[in-house]
């Protein structure tokens, strides 16, 4: 025998040394010491009546609803996506050849990228970012160069609550992170976890470039229906000269509230979704066909109410906004510095006007904010993510005093965190 | 710019040049010609009415089943299975960390290859085989080593029907396929096409060789609870000294009858199953949540009346052989020579009787077999699979005269099958 088993079956080197992900790791805390959870982006109220209904339905109608269906997509589904986002983007987009049903948002960008990568490209990632980018990039054979938002220089002195629109890219250090291997640079907005909204003009900067080198735009928007007045969201795609190179990803599971039904999908030009659907093809090859089918129905439903204040796509916005007062509200009575999102599920908050008052030491992680984000579990029973966990190694120190939290919570469980906080506060 | 839009977006060379699968081919001749439709492999008569009702029953409780569940599996469900295959395999496997939920076995598969795949390793593939596995494998940096199953010496004069048990392997020729190269051998028991139950001899034999070569075992065996008396399905996990060395891979589909809902499972040693938790954790992070709940509360109620006739392992197939009967009889009667087989969905038929009777030559396919799949789409309004598409190119020739057709149908479907056959035979 050429080697030992634990040689022989040990992980290929692309998956290099993955460790311990922050979800397994705060996951274990949350049985151990079962704290107010805010760590994890998902509603824990009821989806809204008629989602869950239709689901009922479709499990009791016709019996192919439950067979294999069309392994790049539900018909029905490929076809409603593509009457709303032809509308939305102003161009006919092709239910066929230029849409693919992925198991949720995350299928799609494993696609994305393992469909796109040949050794050597680099993906220029925005920080902070989704933590998934990272190992998906490395696992097929490329490379990231991170580019992180900074706050604006009038702001960073934190004179109060800001906003994520105060968080920026600076043009000149954009620039130059684009080079004759940028395969794609990876936009997310509303952005996980900061919730900036990126505009118009920002967008446009980044469009330039991807123009200049010749690269794709990977345009994550799966908060896409979730923003906050007076932000608005762009897509990408409807920029001049952006469709033919850009894949944008979207999912039911945001939309509809529905987390867990995991219906999530890419569009883009044909010549390079084909490159989506092979790696789809060769990893899940189809999805389930019954939610498929029930998210095909909701969308046209949504579609016949576009204008209406009933509509989801405006609804979702409305309910979680006074969510994201009341947090914003707590957060900076007891001293913290949330900075205020313009979209998405998620406030992230500077803490460090209470580092005197906290001892950390009993936490042997490396990174501070790891230390504190422990610490609250621990000894206030409140849990949130360490945001670090969203930025590469060489720039975790940037975000060495910020935690996030998500506020897409029943209203008793924001208000027990409000309490938590205030007791834990009054203890100091 | 370094090189032109189309080098610069192709596919990378891992996935080849995939060209056009059998089944989109095929779906599109279904589309145009409106043929009897026995090709793909699922039921086309309702799911078990508790199976459709347990899900119904899913989207209308809890809210949390609608969100997020654990990334390696919902935990319901992997309990279940748990319970189910330690009783099945005779030790106790561990919940959490031997067993992992996919998006359908083929997601699995794909796990099991790619995070156990490094540049070099040989898989070998027994003949013929489910044809996803020899592009995941190449993807993955693979190579697969081929080894046809052959009829019996005494069978190959086609005296009259004969049964998937009569094609075997060759001991010797198998044994000349391991060496220090190879990671693992894909079983596939019950075997699609051909629907072959391996024995616990020709099982151990393998084994024998998977220890002498400190080699893998992928035992795909998505068909297990549907084999025909006196055929009976052996887990090779459950052999002396395999548990250590097999990834055994399972799914709710075939079981349940509901191949749209893709919740499949693949259990193993904790080392071994690391690697396919880590590319699960890449690909699609986890699965949905109500399917699994469904698929769950359904074990649970078969774990129940294990010993019942009504208990889903044993009624599918009780459901099923007469269809298989029927078909076989309508084959025979015009002249084609069934393989009757003893487990799975589809019967492949020789039709080389029938040879001297078809004009072929309006078909520009290559091979033989391609050539009468369409000409009887065409011609008689019947689809069915040609078989050369479930082996490796050189052995293609094999198949030049099989054709494989799904039984799994309405008996109304079946009969009408039948009919085109007969009159279709009375015509030449």
């Amino acid at each position: 025998m050429a080697c030992s088993s634990k040689e022989k079956f040990k992980l290929p080197d692309r998956y290099g040394n993955t460790g311990n992900s922050v979800w397994n790791e705060f996951t274990q805390l949350a049985i151990e010491y079962k704290p107010v959870h805010l760590a994890q982006g998902f509603p824990d109220f009821p989806a809204p009546q008629h989602v869950t209904k239709t689901l009922m339905e479709v499990a009791n109608e016709d019996a192919l609803l439950h067979q294999y269906t069309r392994g790049y997509g539900h018909p029905r589904l490929v076809n409603a996506l593509s009457e709303l986002y032809s509308n939305l983007i102003g161009r006919k987009i092709d239910a066929f050849s230029e849409i693919l049903i992925t198991c949720g948002a995350y299928e799609a960008l494993f696609n994305c990228i393992e469909g796109h990568t040949k050794p050597g490209d680099e993906y220029i990632v925005i920080e902070p970012f989704f933590d998934s980018y990272e190992p998906t990039v490395r696992a097929a054979g490329g490379k990231t160069v991170y580019l992180p938002l900074r706050p604006k220089p009038n702001t960073s002195d934190w004179k109060g609550p800001t906003t994520s629109a105060d968080w920026v890219l600076d043009p000149d250090e954009l620039a130059s992170k684009f080079n004759s291997k940028t395969k794609a640079i990876i936009v997310n907005s509303p952005l996980n976890p900061i919730g900036k909204v990126f505009t118009i003009d920002e967008l446009t900067t980044i469009a330039h470039l991807c123009k200049k080198w010749n690269a794709l735009c990977i345009s994550d928007e799966v908060y896409e229906w979730i923003t906050y007045k007076p932000s608005k969201h762009v897509r990408m795609a409807s920029l001049p000269g952006m469709w033919e190179r850009t894949i944008t990803i979207g999912t039911a599971g945001k939309t509809f509230g529905v987390t867990g039904w995991k219906v999530g999908w890419a569009y883009g030009p044909a010549n390079l979704m084909e490159n989506l659907r092979t790696v789809h093809q060769n990893c899940v090859s189809s999805c389930n066909t019954p939610l498929q089918e029930a998210v095909a129905r909701c969308l046209e439903l949504e579609m016949t109410r576009m204008d209406s204040a009933k509509c989801i796509f405006k609804q979702n916005a409305a309910i979680y906004e006074p969510k994201r007062d009341f947090l914003v509200e707590a957060l900076t009575q007891i001293g913290m510095k949330p900075i205020i999102p313009e979209g998405g599920y998620f406030i992230v908050a500077d803490w460090s006007a209470l580092e005197n008052s906290v001892d950390l030491s009993k936490e042997p992680d490396q990174y501070k904010d790891y230390r504190f984000a422990k610490y609250l579990t621990k000894n206030a029973g409140l849990l949130g993510i360490p945001t670090s966990a969203f930025y590469s190694e060489p720039n975790k120190p940037l975000a060495s005093t910020l935690i996030r939290f998500c506020f897409v919570k029943e209203e008793e469980t924001l208000q027990k965190a409000a309490k938590i906080l205030q007791d834990w506060r009054a203890q100091k």
